[in-house]
């Protein structure tokens, strides 16, 4: 197998972590000896065992010995100590690992290229196998937090061409047809979380689930509910699918409320204000790297006025709702011009879709 | 030259017609002797000589014999009687035409194909240099015309990603970027009128002229106004220009502002409605084949009601306008599914381009 397939193969194992790397990165690692596969692993849990570890057990648990192997690693193992696990590379060494392909430098100011060095060092061979851009897409979360101390921002919303997004109503996947609908379901298996108002809870009572390819396999992002008095229904389907959804509220933790949907699966939050920044705040302290803000409507548009979000997806449906509609902007209360460019528009069916970033 | 080139170098011609053609096609034609252009002629005159002819006799008034020619038309030569001008098939059989390439088959069906047979039985050598589709593009209003005795309609407008139009003003060019309203002003080389609501000649006072390349040497477009009582300014940038406006409205032909409006080079047309289907039919009447529908809201509504647009180009700049909007389906009193398929989506500067066809 070439170097870029295997690449991809790691990038696929990496991917499984979504959700449960806490404020790691997502990482995958492979182990191959004489062209074959011997050992798989991924990042699977915040302190627990890097990628390139859970390979070797892999490979080990099954009786095979890793020396002399190659490993193939979605991001240069780290080699700082200081932290939860020992410093990978060390390992790799003691190990007798030959040869490493790496897909991305670790941005940590700890590691960014000390990791190969370190490898180089000990007569191990490296090869770069360029995928910086995967990594940093798939780990975009990750790299904000980092950056910035905020998670990783989308907002999306559906609406029609003069920009309503429902009659009278706060929000609904009604408006979009089948192909746009599976479009933007496709979209939240890149995402920690999904975050809506109480109102689309009650309204619509939507799942807030990925439901494409190897649904039943994925971790599904949790639901994320703005609920300043707590009327999320008992009985919402977010709480049925027991996907741990957080509540964020300003009545007490230790209301009737409170403690009925602790009972049921929620974690409740409550915070002074439900202001964009300080959700988002508290979302990085329960190790949520990357929000798909849902809507509806206040929600889009206090996102949108506080300028949190890294992207934004419209997904235009070729319908005119004329003036029974509500509008996408009926809460914005002053003209805001994008600071974002068009990085991707593209038909869907018979609807639009535009992608704005930073 | 090669044909491909030779008869794009036609359509260049035929092009110079728009506007001048009545209710006939445009039609550019070139004549060549050993592979030099000895004539070159478009029909510009509705009821006046064919393309054909124009460019035999401007062969001829230099001195240069037809005789042996090649003749290089967008369409194919008429061959039926009963019209202002005689055959060309005819003309171009006297005159002693070796050869002719034709790019379109004439759907007129007292043509279709008849003018190339006649050629042939007199052993004229006919080539098909396929460019229907460019044909048929260039002569949409005649083609719809012929069809549906209605000329060819495109709405087009811009608004902000929430769909507003403007701040409670009817229509406003202030709402694209520069390359936004280039690409806008482009269009309007493609038409022959340019259809207003007498609000937007009130808030705005626009030119409606096309101002992009080669614009001296072009036939500005008509403005064509709905103006029901007549409030058009005697001062507008449509009368100062001169460019044959048509206003359409419902007071007497006979009034005072009726008069003053002719006097100063405008036609008055009085109507006992200003629907969109009586003004279209009142347009062909007057020698109109395409019409493109700028606005404002209340104008784009109605014409979106009745159902009567053969195109719809959307432009959304990068703004979100917000609650002190206009929305641009504000007088649309039912939801509008369109029965268009999206043709075409393009990038504009930071605006997006959305174009619907039937």
């Amino acid at each position: 197998m070439k170097e870029k397939d295997l690449m991809k193969k790691a990038f696929i194992l990496a991917r499984k972590g979504r959700g449960l790397t806490g404020l790691n990165p997502m990482v995958g690692a492979i182990l191959l000896k004489s062209d074959k596969i011997i050992g798989k692993g991924f990042h699977q849990k915040y302190g627990g065992p890097h990628a390139e570890v859970n390979a070797i057990n892999d490979a080990e648990l099954k009786g095979i010995s890793v020396k002399g192997a190659t490993l193939v690693t979605t991001l240069e193992p780290c080699c700082h100590r200081k932290k939860k696990t020992p410093p990978c590379t060390n390992i790799i060494i003691n190990k007798g690992i030959k040869k490493v392909y790496y897909g991305s430098i670790d941005m940590n100011p700890q590691v960014q290229g000390r990791g190969i060095k370190k490898l180089k060092s000990s007569n191990i061979k490296t090869v770069f196998v360029d995928s910086q851009k995967n990594n940093d897409q798939l780990n975009r979360g990750f790299l904000k937090i980092t950056q910035k101390k905020l998670p990783y921002v989308t907002l999306k919303i559906c609406m029609t061409l003069d920009g309503m997004i429902f009659n009278k109503k706060s929000c609904s996947s009604s408006i979009g047809d089948l192909k746009q609908l599976k479009d933007s379901n496709n979209l939240r298996a890149n995402y920690d979380s999904i975050l809506v108002g109480v109102e689309t809870i009650i309204a619509d009572n939507p799942q807030l689930t990925y439901r494409g390819t190897g649904d039943k396999n994925l971790w599904q992002p949790r639901p994320i509910v703005l609920d300043s008095s707590l009327r999320t229904p008992l009985d919402s389907k977010i709480i049925k699918l027991k996907n741990n959804p957080i509540i964020f509220t300003k009545l007490s933790e230790n209301s009737n409320k409170s403690i009925k949907l602790r009972n049921l699966g929620c974690t409740i939050i409550k915070l002074k204000n439900l202001e964009p920044k300080t959700v988002l705040k508290s979302l990085v302290k329960n190790n949520v790297q990357t929000v798909l803000v849902e809507g509806g409507g206040s929600i889009f548009s206090s996102f949108l006025k506080s300028n949190v979000g890294d992207q934004l997806i419209l997904y235009y449906s070729s319908i005119f709702m004329g003036n029974s509609g509500l509008n996408i902007g009926h809460n914005l209360d002053r003209q805001y011009k994008l600071k974002k460019n068009i990085t991707k528009i593209k038909k869907i069916g018979n609807s639009t879709m535009m992608v704005f970033e930073s």
